[in-house]
C-alpha cells in the first residue's frame, strides 16, 4: 500500500513525487521550512495530503524548539503556521493548519514536553482520519461505478494527493475491491503531468487497467463510448457546490455534460469552504511560465512569448452530477445539500 | 517571409519541422520516399502544406527517371502516386495528388522532357494557388475579427501549415495587417505540441502578440474572458461541415459554444470531401504511443500502461459558426452552403 506521508522517529517521511514515476524516494523531514518548499515544489501536492503536511509542519515547528521558554517555543509554532501559505488555493491546508493551532490554543497550559506530544497525536489523528474517510468515500462513491464501465480522471487524486488510498482513485480503488472490471482513463494533465506520471504509476501498483490520453482526447474518449463516468478530486469547494480543481476539470465536465456522461466530484468534508459562498471566492493560484515552457527542464516552446499559467480552474456546480463525501453522495441543488451537511 | 515548401533547382526544399523552434534548418530532397517519410514523421505537416508535398512528391518521381522508355517512366510515376498513403486523414494530400495524375493522364503523349517540366508547371500552379487562397480566405475572414480580440487557436494553422502565410493564422495575420490589434491565445496541442513549438514561433516573427496555453487551459480562459474568437484549420470537412481536425479541436468547439463564443473554421476549398457525407466517413490516424509517452526522447509516464493515441478528432457541424473559405465565408445549415459552393 502506498504511503504518501506519514510521522515516524520524530520525523516526517514523504515520497517525493516531483520524481515519479522514474525514481521511488523517501524524504526524512524535520525542518518545517524544508518541508513548506516540499509542498510549494509540488514534492508533496493534493489537497488531502497537503492538509496532513500542514499539521504535521506545525509538530516540525513545536519539536525544533529544544529550550524551556514558553514565549519562544510558542513563538517557534506561530513561525510553523507559515505553512498555511505554502499554497493558495487548496482550504484543507488552512483547515489542518487552523485545526493545529486551534488545538495548541485548548492546551496551552500543558508543559513544553506534553504540548508536543499532544499536538504529535493530533496531526496523527488528521492523517488517520484522512485514510478513514477515503475509505467511507470509497464505500459511498463505488455503487457510482458499474462493471464495464470506463472511468475517466483528471490529475492525481489517489493515494499520493492523500495519506493513503485517495478521493477519486479511493472511489474506484472500492469498485474494483467489490469485484467491479474496469477501465481507468488517466488525462495526462498538463503542465506538470500528475496524471501520466502519477495517476497512472499507483494504478499499475494495484494492477487496475488504466490507458493514459493527453488532456485534449478526453472529448474523442467521451465520443467514442469509452468512458461512462468521470470521477475527480477537489482542491476547495464553496458553499453551492462550485468546485476549483486541478486545471483542465472545467473542460472536463463542459464535455461531460455535453456527452450526458455523470461528472462526480469525491472530497472530504474539510475541503468545503463556508467563506466561499460560490466559486468566485476561490483564490486560483497562478505558477511560473517554465511549468509550460519546459518538460523535464528542456525547453519546448518558442522563448520570448507570453504565458498564461494558472494551476487551478473552478467548475461551476451545474456540471456537478454529485459530490462523493465521507458523510454520503450529495446531490443538487448543493446549496440545500450542502448546509443540510453541517446540520448532520 | 516564412516558405514552408517550395521548389528549386530540381529540389524541394522544406523547412524540418520537427526541429523547430530550437533550430531553423531547410531540408533539399530529391526523393519521393524522403519526402513521404518528411510527412510521416510530421517534418512536413498541416493539410495543405502535405497537399503541395504531395504534389511535388510525383514531380520528383519523374525526374527520378533518366531513361527514355516512356512504359518505364510511367511506372516511376506511378510508384510516387503512393506519396497519397503517407496520412490518411488530410484529404489535401489526396487532392494533391490526384490533380497531378489527372493532368499527368492529360498530357501522356507528350515527350518525357516535356511531361516532366509539364508535372513540375502543375505543382507549382497547386503551390502557388495554395499561397493565393490562404490571402484570400484572410480578406473574407479578417472581418470577423475586431480590435481588442483575444483569438484562440489550436495547433498550428499557419505558414508552417500551408505553402505560405497560413489558413486560420492567415485570417489573423490579415486581420493585422487591416490595423485590428488583436492577441492570439495558441493551444501547445498535446502530444507533439505543434502550437507551442510553430503556432508561437511564426507569430513571433510577425512580432503577433501570442500567450501561450496548455490545452486544458482554454476553458478557464473562455471563462475570464480573455478570448473573443476561435479560429483553428482543418484536415477534411464533410459536406455536412462536420470537421476533422488535430486532436482537441472538438473540445475547444465545445467550450466556446458553452461560453458563446464564434468557432470558426478557415480551410481552401480542396479541404472537402464530396465522399464524406458526415464527419463518421472521415478515417481518423491513431500514432505511436510514444508520443504520448515521451517527449524529446524523454520517458514522462508509467511503464507498462495503455495510451490512446488518436491524432485527430471531428468537431460536428454544429458547433461551427462558419467556415472561411477562399471563396467566402460558409454558414449554417452547411449541407445548404456547401452545395452553393460548388455550384459556383
Amino acid at each position: 500500500m502506498i504511503k504518501t506521508i506519514y510521522f515516524e522517529d520524530n520525523k516526517v517521511k514523504y515520497i517525493d513525487q516531483t520524481l515519479l514515476p522514474g525514481e521511488y524516494k523517501l524524504i526524512s523531514c524535520t525542518d518545517v521550512k524544508k518541508l513548506e518548499t516540499a509542498i510549494k515544489t509540488l514534492a508533496i501536492r493534493g489537497a488531502p495530503a497537503i492538509g496532513v503536511a500542514g499539521a504535521y509542519g506545525i509538530v516540525l515547528g513545536a519539536l525544533s524548539y529544544k529550550g524551556n521558554s514558553k514565549d519562544e517555543f510558542f513563538h517557534a509554532i506561530k513561525e510553523a503556521e507559515n505553512i498555511k501559505n505554502a499554497r493558495p488555493t487548496a482550504v484543507n491546508l488552512m483547515w489542518a493548519v487552523e485545526r493545529m493551532m486551534g488545538y495548541f490554543d485548548s492546551i496551552k497550559n500543558k508543559s513544553i514536553e506534553q504540548i508536543k506530544n499532544e499536538l504529535i497525536l493530533e496531526a496523527e489523528r488528521i492523517r488517520k482520519e484522512d485514510a478513514e474517510i477515503n475509505r467511507k468515500m470509497g464505500q459511498y462513491g463505488h455503487p457510482l461505478i458499474s462493471t464495464g464501465d470506463g472511468v475517466l480522471t483528471h490529475c492525481n487524486a489517489g493515494a499520493l494527493a492523500t495519506s493513503e488510498y485517495g478521493t477519486a482513485l479511493g472511489v474506484i480503488r472500492a469498485a474494483v475491491e467489490a469485484g467491479k472490471k474496469i477501465r481507468v482513463y488517466s488525462d495526462e494533465t498538463r503542465p506538470l503531468l500528475q496524471g501520466a506520471r502519477l495517476t497512472t504509476w499507483e494504478l499499475k501498483q494495484d494492477g487496475i487497467p488504466v490507458t493514459l490520453i493527453c488532456d485534449n482526447m478526453a472529448g474523442i474518449s467521451m465520443r467514442r463510448g469509452l468512458i461512462q463516468k468521470v470521477i475527480v478530486g477537489a482542491d476547495r469547494i464553496a458553499m453551492n457546490g462550485d468546485t476549483a480543481n486541478k486545471i483542465g476539470t472545467y473542460q472536463v465536465a463542459v464535455l461531460a455534460k455535453e456527452n450526458n456522461i455523470p461528472f462526480y466530484v469525491a472530497a472530504p468534508i474539510s475541503t468545503f469552504d463556508p467563506k466561499a459562498k460560490t466559486g468566485d471566492g476561490i483564490p486560483i493560484e497562478e505558477r511560473d511560465e517554465n511549468e509550460v515552457t519546459h518538460i523535464g527542464g528542456k525547453r519546448i516552446a518558442t522563448e520570448g512569448i507570453d504565458v498564461f499559467n494558472p494551476a487551478f480552474d473552478v467548475t461551476p456546480a451545474k456540471y456537478i452530477s454529485g459530490i462523493i463525501t465521507e458523510k454520503g453522495v450529495l446531490r443538487p441543488p448543493y446549496e440545500k445539500s450542502i448546509k443540510d451537511l453541517y446540520a448532520i
